[in-house]
């Protein structure tokens, strides 16, 4: 085949496990194949199911109009263009401004990614999932296959990308790495898309060898897709990819990716499922997803007009991690920093609120996995997550009945002159029930009429109190 | 006298109580002269002593910038410059760029008087006090006396000043506008400094001109004056100015001002005392005082690159309050709006938790006076603060011996199995202790040997606690 | 008097002439009085009357959008706005962009003094008139009076007035200091004529101040005075400043003035009479006047959009010289730089070409009077200068009735086969006929019929033409 | 092959041709074969040979710093910067500006592509050549394969290309599209670069999808190839490309191209040769060439700082246009608009002046073809062109031993009494002697000894020479 005459082509690279009949390159001994009840089979890495918690991160020449979100430029230039966002560029920029033209204002001029990593370290997250390109098309790293519209050539003059990935690993943080398969605007794909995508100019110019680039370059341990709600994964050659990433690529022991490959693959196939934006399903789901919501209402980048009133309080925070990890899932929570590259003091406070909270409760989140139950029967505003008994030998514990249960309370009781009671745990004769991160003695419990049992919850002065939201009782030694 | 020739010219009026022998209008019967002696006379307007707490806002080219602080002119361009400020220009900048070029980027764009208004009420403030005019010389209205050098003719095309004026009374809150004599390089200024202050160009071309037209425009309640470490108040042409808006003006029956009206003025002469910036002295003052401050550390104005930890806590905020109020001064409290116009959620977050505290507290703060003792003997962590017995008739409250008398706990003690010792109040019979904003019962206390009181609080649940910060005990019938 | 309590002070200094009963100073002895009868009597210093042609420099931040022309502002902002200034405005800058925000671009990038001093020197004018200030109230040079409103402030950081004036006179060319008085937009100025004048605030705050520095600073040979067409003499001030600038300025013994000084003084008063712009009257002038006109049609300013139809024809030049020339004036052809400071090359051209013009027929065109007769009776395409005939003794040579007389042809005549008839000279037998600049044998005439005399002129070759267009033939000892 | 599975890509069809084994299609019967022996055997097409000079345009993102020249970038970033270009940029940028961030100030503002074509019409040019893209990579036309770096999604927002293609058509000129294969810092060219040329993803992305592009786009008549010095015609695919462009293409017919293919073309393949720039041999030259050159020295592009002596002189380009006919090749003469779309009016009025020449001259000119003699022996002030002679039938002109000679004098002989001396025409009987634009009579002349002729040239005056500049004469009938 043509492009594979040259074998230094990361191009030639990627389409040679194209599948069309005269690619080149044969398929190893053992490997996924290029189907996706192959690539479906394989299991997902254990870092991630145990991590529960990542920050997601948008950034990009959206964060310099910082207004309404990330979909500005479709919002002002699509085809159902928002009145508001015509009416800012109306009122705000010369008549014939483009988006491109908002790129040389980001200039980045305080990103500090240890600062960043160290914040997202004690916010208590595992991972950071980075907007390596988002649907504008820009790349927040120096691509060879997106020349004069990266943050190299225009605007910040940085790899954005490249410098996170490294300060991430510095505070033992996994990288992962945002990249949206569509561009709105760009004319290759709106060529393959008035073609019916039956032509792959843009995937074989663009989408393949950039994927390919970030991969190799920058060894990220998420690949994050998106943007694939106009075409089928036949149009953007995502098994083929998947088959080099599980099989070939330098992060194919460790790689977790997602569900969005192509508008017939949400929630069906690829690795953890996304579903839609802000999945909180509530109930127990057969296949580990990811909920990726945000910090900040209204919207994934930073908005300069952003209120008080748009940041999720705690309580909301600590109800999403509890809701989300009991029904198996983890929390990918959203922050988008200036332009200047600066996350603004109120998301900063958030995150390490958050790490405060985590640093008591982790042990009820981390690690754990869904239990039998997720939301308490007899109250909703408790859930539930669960670890094997650490009373029953490890090699035993697969197969024991037996579960050390933690029950995340949303609401601490008002009147505690009646116990607090538990419809769903059955307890055994050596259960205990402790507070998360209270010094004091263990609750008494008695047997409730029925099943569950019955807690009595001493009256903790407000300063020794472990934590001021939600707070976490473990139950030893549950039957399963 | 040759201005005075005509008599519409507000330049005219303002040099006709100069002083100088050939002054043309003489002074009202009865009026203040322009001296001290006559205008440190005038009692402070009890509005002022009654409130307590305000908010100070620092917005203006300098919010371009918006690195290191207010002074950022005088760092880049000054007699001597901060490397870190020059670094900053040199590498974010063209190299001819100058200040006057950030002013087309102050667009405030999304500045909305109403909901800045509607933040400032909620937290407690009773005023504000707005810079108009700081050292750069830069007017956030439109002045006839800086043309091309504010807020219409370049960036925001607005009438800062009047837009916030008219929002903060339909608060109910009191305006206070904030006027810089000095300018950092005003050539006018510059070549009067040069003079010995013997020429006063400037102050008759711009200053004064200036400072008649916002108090005839706009009335404020505050004439709050500043810059003035270099020159004294004959330069300035201050007394005479204060005996026009004490005598004449449209606010001489409401409007305070406090002390910074010469080099020679300070904490000596003027309205209240200002001293020094951050003062707050801990002792009780021999004269009212005003202790302005910043929400955030390192800077008036806003900062891009702020981080979490440079915004004050509560705990630091209360403790403010309580020291300052204590010791016969006011809190104005500083927050810096970005160069759109935003209140930014932290600061936005603090003001409202501000609110919340003195929604509780605001008892033992509005309207008090220093009390005999300011801060606890035995309890460095308790401050006082006092009222006018309510069990005294108020026609004799004037001279009552009894008071009720607030003392506001810092911190809440970790071992309730001991009393609270008060070592400063003499107790009377009918003495009750109680927590402000506290249903439950009083508190018991008994005579501690010597002096005062021993206070048995009682273990109060996390969420029975009518704040977070700082708790304020109501101490009823105290001997003076 | 107030101000001038202080000697240092130029406004003090200006206003010490100012008429008004306490006016300090007094008038010097034998000097001029400041009122138009003692004015007038100044006799206009002989270096201008022998220039003859001067250059006009019109730049400033109307050299910026370059559109239209010097009144750009008040065309866009004025009571009476052009529509395609408008709509420029509209299609090409962000909706809040103000005229400020174009000195920001003014860069004078290229302005190099001594380039353009070359190319004046060698266009054969005697001295250049630049804009210090038009009516955009913007300084082009670093003045007290105008803070961030000067080239030093914004823009180009340079002193242009003074890097130019010291250039000029490297190359013995006098310097005019265009200013005017009046600006569109000065709130100042405004606030005066709603007053209807009765308050002189603007002219005491700007226009005297920074007149007296213009003059003290950069001496002047001309203050070329504009922008007086709403208000009279007394308003500003200008019987006053002139007293000043004849009698004690450092230029009194050399200056040169126009006749802009009040709306009531045009075609009457001050020194040589401009009257209206491109002020061309073809008959003689009982007072020696300026025409003011422009090498680029349509604007004083660079137009960006320039054609080359819109630039005089050396045609259209050589016959304005002579018109002009003959009836008692001087030329002062504008030029209109680039917002970099570059005098476009078609300009560059036309001066040069004036230049080798005026390098033939220069003896004809400086240290000229008008002569009898200015437009020949018989032929419209002829003018006349004179000069005493250089046969009669110097001392003479004023009584005498005997003159050198210059005719300029426009046209060459097509039909040399007839002689070229003059009606107007009345030859002596002395008489000669020469063409300037050609080295052949005078020409041979005879008496006209009735008067005058009958010329033959041979035929020249192309190459032996001493110039491209109009001629000088030069009659000497012809009856006055 | 993989890319031609879909006919409906252009990149598809440019590769089809690639002559890789597996390319899918074939070679039309009796087609040009890519390689240089049959693409070299094409005929130059006649509208070309008989053009004689065109107009070149360089115009793009380098015409806004417009310092220097086209190179501009290379001159700054490249690996031998020039002092004067950097010094430039750091005198007048911010540190981080980069060359993208000119592009939006590449405004166009006043481009009005039939006010081009009516001067370029009137300069008497027969054709145009637009760079419509250089080195810098910088598309004027919304190219599909130059996302974000183009003229219509930055900068001018408009098709530059097609509405001057459109224009010129108008006024019957022909237009031809330059195009730089080589791209200064494209990374995928940098990329091959570095791989020695032994991968082809630059030319494949870049340079043949968005070459078709322009073809069947605009169908130019002139693809004007560039940027050919570091990698030789197999690398750039050129042979192909041809065989399709002299085949299949919508322009096969008429197109016409140069030599500049690979670094092992130029001046031995293609269509004409251009050799160097600015190639003006002097000498017959055996294949076909044009003389690229510009009509203002010191660069391509538009220099904001260029002097009148920058401008060459009519003398100069009449001089040309001479030795450049003489020698058989066409003249294409350079002017740069402003980044406003402005033909500044000295290059206007030098065009106009070309136009007024070739009006007078062009009979010697257009259409003619190289003589026995191009400069003359005993004058080297005087250039041949020939055309056959008009006496004898057309069908026999082929074969027919006389000449009707053109004799263009460079110079007008200073002395008519010595007659001018031709050595090189060898004279019959019937040859006449005639001035081009001249109505006298024919010169008469005599047998020069030896060999040639002596003509006598009349005194003609100054208004009835046909021309300023270069004069024609015609001699007929001369032998070959």
């Amino acid at each position: 085949m043509l492009l594979c005459a040259h074998e230094t082509s990361q191009v030639c690279r990627a389409w040679a496990h194209s599948g069309f009949p005269d690619a080149s390159f044969t398929i190893e001994e053992n490997g996924y194949e290029p189907n996706w009840k192959s690539l479906d089979s394989r299991p997902l890495p254990q870092w991630y199911t145990d991590a529960k918690v990542g920050i997601f991160v948008h950034w990009g020449v959206f964060s310099v109009p910082s207004f309404k979100g990330a979909w500005f430029w479709e919002w002002w230039k699509g085809e159902n263009p928002r009145q508001d966002v015509v009416d800012f560029m109306k009122k705000n920029y010369k008549p014939d401004f483009t988006y491109a033209d908002f790129a040389k204002q980001f200039t980045a001029t305080f990103y500090n990614p240890d600062h960043w990593a160290e914040i997202f370290k004690a916010s208590g997250a595992k991972y950071v999932v980075l907007t390596t390109k988002h649907h504008e098309g820009f790349c927040n790293w120096p691509s060879k296959y997106s020349w004069n519209w990266n943050s190299w050539d225009v605007g910040p003059h940085r790899d954005l990308v490249g410098d996170l990935a490294i300060a991430l690993r510095k505070q033992d943080l996994r990288f992962g790495a945002y990249h949206s398969l569509f561009e709105f605007f760009n004319p290759l794909f709106l060529e393959d898309q008035k073609n019916k995508f039956k032509t792959q100019d843009f995937v074989q110019a663009k989408t393949m060898p950039e994927l390919y680039e970030l991969v190799n370059q920058y060894k990220p341990d998420i690949v994050w897709s998106d943007g694939v709600t106009i075409a089928e994964d036949i149009y953007w050659n995502s098994t083929n990819f998947l088959a080099w990433l599980y099989n070939d690529s330098p992060v194919k022991d460790f790689v977790v990716t997602n569900d969005r490959w192509g508008s017939n693959t949400k929630c069906k196939h690829g690795g953890y499922f996304t579903c839609g934006d802000h999945y909180n399903p509530k109930t127990l789901q057969s296949h580990y997803f990811e909920d990726s919501t945000t910090m900040a209402r209204h919207g994934w980048s930073y908005r300069r007009d952003m209120k008080l009133s748009d940041v999720r309080t705690m309580e909301e925070v600590t109800t999403l991690i509890a809701q989300v990890v009991s029904c198996g899932g983890n929390l990918l929570i959203n922050v988008g920093p200036t332009k200047d590259g600066v996350i603004v003091p109120i998301l900063e406070e958030r995150l390490r609120q958050m790490g405060q909270w985590l640093a008591v409760n982790g042990e009820g989140i981390y690690g754990t996995k869904p239990w039998t139950f997720q939301n308490e029967t007899l109250n909703g505003d408790i859930w539930y997550t669960s670890k094997p008994a650490a009373s029953v030998k490890e090699e035993e514990q697969a197969t024991a009945s037996l579960k050390d249960v933690y029950a995340i309370l949303l609401k601490w009781p008002d009147d505690l002159t009646q116990p607090l009671v538990l419809g769903d745990p059955v307890p055994t004769d050596t259960t205990e029930v402790s507070l998360l991160g209270y010094d004091g003695p263990v609750f008494p419990w008695i047997h409730h009429v029925g099943s569950g049992l019955e807690i009595s919850l001493p009256s903790i002065p407000a300063f020794a109190m472990p934590c001021q939201w939600a707070w976490t009782l473990k139950l030893t030694n549950i039957y399963n």
